[in-house]
C-alpha cells in the first residue's frame, strides 16, 4: 500500500496504520534524517505506548555494506527484537535499500514500512521492493526483492529539501518520462503530488508488464561513473550523464531520431569529474546486467518510448564512441568558460 | 523438483538437468564433503565444458555465519559470477542453509541446486526452502525462505555414512512420525528410499497446510541445549532430548496419554552434557518462536498427532519441571553404570 499525502509524516494515521504490523518497532535512519525527522517520529511512537527504538548510521552511499547491515542486526538482537519486529525505514535510497534488505532477512522476513524523505526515493527506491548493499565495488550486488507492507510519501517534505536533492529526483523523473511518457517529459512541473503519483505509476506499470529492466535506462553508464568516481559523483549526476551517453548510442544505432537526441542533449550539465572512457568501459564489464560477456544497456526509440522490453547487448566500440562524444561536451563547456 | 534416486549423484542426468539453470556454476561444500564427492562432481561438470568452480569452508556448525557467507560472496565476485550463476550446495544442513541464503541474496537471487549428503539434510534441511545463518548465539536468525530449483537425493550415499550421521537423520524422522504418522513411528525401517520419500511428503504436507511451525517439535528445547553447549552437542542429540522434554510437558498438560509418553521415553539416550535446567530456560527466552515474552513450543496429542497447528505458549514452571524430569533420567543412567 502506497499512500501519497501531504502531512502524512506527522499525522496520527501513520502510526494507526503501522500499529498492527508488529509489537516491537525499529526506526532505521541515517544521522542527518534522524535529526530532521527521526527523533520526533520516535517520540510519537513511544507516546502511543509502542516499544520503539531509533537506530542510525552514517549518511552516505558507503554505508550500504554488509558490515553496516550486520551492525544493525546485532543492535536489534541485543534489544531482543524477534519475528514480531516492524522495521521503519526513514530516509533516502541508502536507508531504504539497507533497511529493506535487513527486514527481508531478519528472522527470515519481518514487517517493513518505508518513509522516503528524498524526491529520488519517493519516485524510485521506494517502488518495486528491490533492495541491497554494495560489495566489491558493485552496486546492490547482494540483496533481495521484498515488498514493503506500507509506504508513506509526504510531498510536504519536498518544500524543505535542498535543491541538490530535488535535482537527484528530477533526473529519475526525466528517465521515467523518456522511457514511458513523452508528455510528462515536456511538462515536468511543480505540482509534486500529481507528478510523484504519475512517476510511481510508471514504475509500477513497468514492473507489472515485466519490463522492469527498462528502468535501468541511463544506469549502465551511470553506475560505472559512480563506481569509477568512488561514489564522489552523486547517483543523479551520474545517471544524467548516463542518460545522455545512452541516448547518443541509441541515436547512433539509428533508433532515436536526431531531433529527440538534440532535445535530450540540452539536459547536459557538466560535473566535476573527468570522464575517462576506457576506465568507464572497464567498470561496465562488471555490470550485473551483462550476459555472456556483453555489455547491456537500455536503448531509446523516441522521447517517451524505450526500445524493446529489456536491456540490449551493445557494441563496445560504439559505447566507446558515445562516451567520447559526451566527454567532448565536458571539454566544450570548460572551454566556453 | 525433488528427485530421490539411487546413484543420481554420479549420473549424467544430474548435469543434464542443471545445465539450463545458469552459465556459471559454483559448487559450495564443506571440506569433508568436498574431498568425498566435491572434486569428482566438479570434474564431471568441467568435462561437460561448463564453467564450474568449487568453493569450500570448514566443516562445522560454527561456519554458519554472516562472515563465512561474505567470504564466499567475495570469492564468487572475484571470479566474476553474476546473475547467471547457479549455486550447487553439496553437503549437509550447514552447507544447504549457508548456500541457500547466499543464493537467495546474490544478485537478488540466482539458481539453486541442493544435493544433500546426510540423511538429516535429505529429510529436513533440503525441504521447504528455509535457510539462514546463526548470529548472537541464535540459530538461523538471519536468512530467507528460498525454494531450490532442483533437489537431488541419492539414497546410495547412506550406505557410506557413518552411523552417527544416520542417527541424526533418524531423530528428525522420529519427529516427523510423532507429529504426523503413528504407523511410521512403529516401523522406521531400512528401505531408505521409501522412508525418505515418506518423510519428505510429511514435511511438504505440513508446509502446504501452513502447519510448518509443528516441525519445530522438540526444537525449542533442542536449540537451547545446542546453544548452551556452544554446539558441542549435535543437533540430533539435542533434538532427541528436546523431544522427550516436550513430550513430558505434553503429558503433564494432560494432552499426551501416559502410555504414549512411556513409549517415547524409551528413545532416551544419555549424552555427555550436564543438563542445567536454569541455563536452558534462560536460552529459551531468546528463542525466535517466542511471542510477547512467552516461551512457545509444539505439543503432542498422541504419537502421530501434534496439538493444534502451531507452537503453543507454555508455562515456565512446567517447562522447568520437565527439564528437571529429563535431567533425572541422565542421573539414573549414570548411577546404573
Amino acid at each position: 500500500m502506497i499512500l501519497v499525502q501531504p502531512g502524512i509524516l506527522t499525522s496520527h494515521s501513520l502510526i494507526d496504520s503501522c500499529q498492527s504490523l508488529g509489537s516491537r518497532f525499529a526506526i532505521i535512519s541515517d544521522e542527518t534524517v534522524a535529526s530532521l525527522y527521526g527523533f520526533s517520529l520516535l517520540e510519537r511512537f513511544q507516546n502511543r505506548g509502542l516499544f520503539t527504538r531509533l537506530f542510525t548510521f552514517a549518511s552516505k552511499e558507503k554505508s550500504k555494506t554488509r558490515e553496516v547491515k550486520q551492525q544493525l542486526e546485532d543492535a536489534l538482537l541485543k534489544e531482543a527484537y524477534g519475528s514480531d519486529s516492524c522495521i521503519i525505514a526513514l530516509g533516502g535510497g541508502v536507508v531504504s535499500d539497507l533497511s529493506g534488505f535487513l527486514a527481508s532477512t531478519f528472522c527470515r522476513g519481518v514487517s517493513l514500512v518505508l518513509i522516503p524523505t528524498t524526491l529520488l526515493s519517493m519516485v524510485d527506491a521506494s517502488i518495486g521492493g528491490k533492495n541491497g548493499v554494495n560489495a566489491c565495488g558493485i552496486k546492490n550486488i547482494i540483496g533481495t526483492i521484498y515488498e514493503p507492507h506500507r509506504t508513506f510519501i509526504d510531498p510536504d517534505l519536498i518544500k524543505e529539501m535542498p535543491l541538490s536533492l530535488i535535482k537527484e529526483g528530477r533526473i529519475e523523473m526525466i528517465k521515467h518520462a523518456l522511457i514511458a511518457d513523452r508528455e510528462l517529459f515536456f511538462q515536468l512541473e511543480d505540482h509534486w503530488q500529481k507528478t510523484i503519483e504519475r512517476n510511481i505509476a510508471i514504475k509500477q506499470e513497468m514492473i507489472r508488464k515485466k519490463s522492469r529492466a527498462l528502468l535501468n535506462f541511463g544506469h549502465t553508464v551511470g553506475h560505472a561513473i559512480e563506481a569509477e568516481s568512488e561514489y564522489t559523483v552523486t547517483h543523479g549526476d551520474a545517471v544524467l550523464i548516463g542518460i545522455i551517453v545512452e541516448s547518443y548510442l541509441s541515436y547512433q544505432m539509428g533508433l532515436l531520431p536526431e531531433e529527440d537526441f538534440k532535445r535530450i542533449e540540452r539536459l547536459f550539465e557538466p560535473i566535476s569529474f573527468s570522464l575517462d572512457p576506457i576506465a568507464i568501459l572497464e567498470k561496465m564489464r562488471c555490470d550485473k546486467k551483462n550476459k555472456q560477456g556483453f555489455i547491456h544497456c537500455v536503448l531509446l526509440q523516441s522521447i517517451g518510448t524505450a526500445f524493446g522490453s529489456t536491456a540490449q547487448a551493445v557494441d563496445e566500440d560504439l559505447m566507446m564512441r558515445s562516451l567520447e562524444y559526451v566527454g567532448r561536451l565536458f571539454e566544450k563547456i570548460s572551454e566556453s568558460r
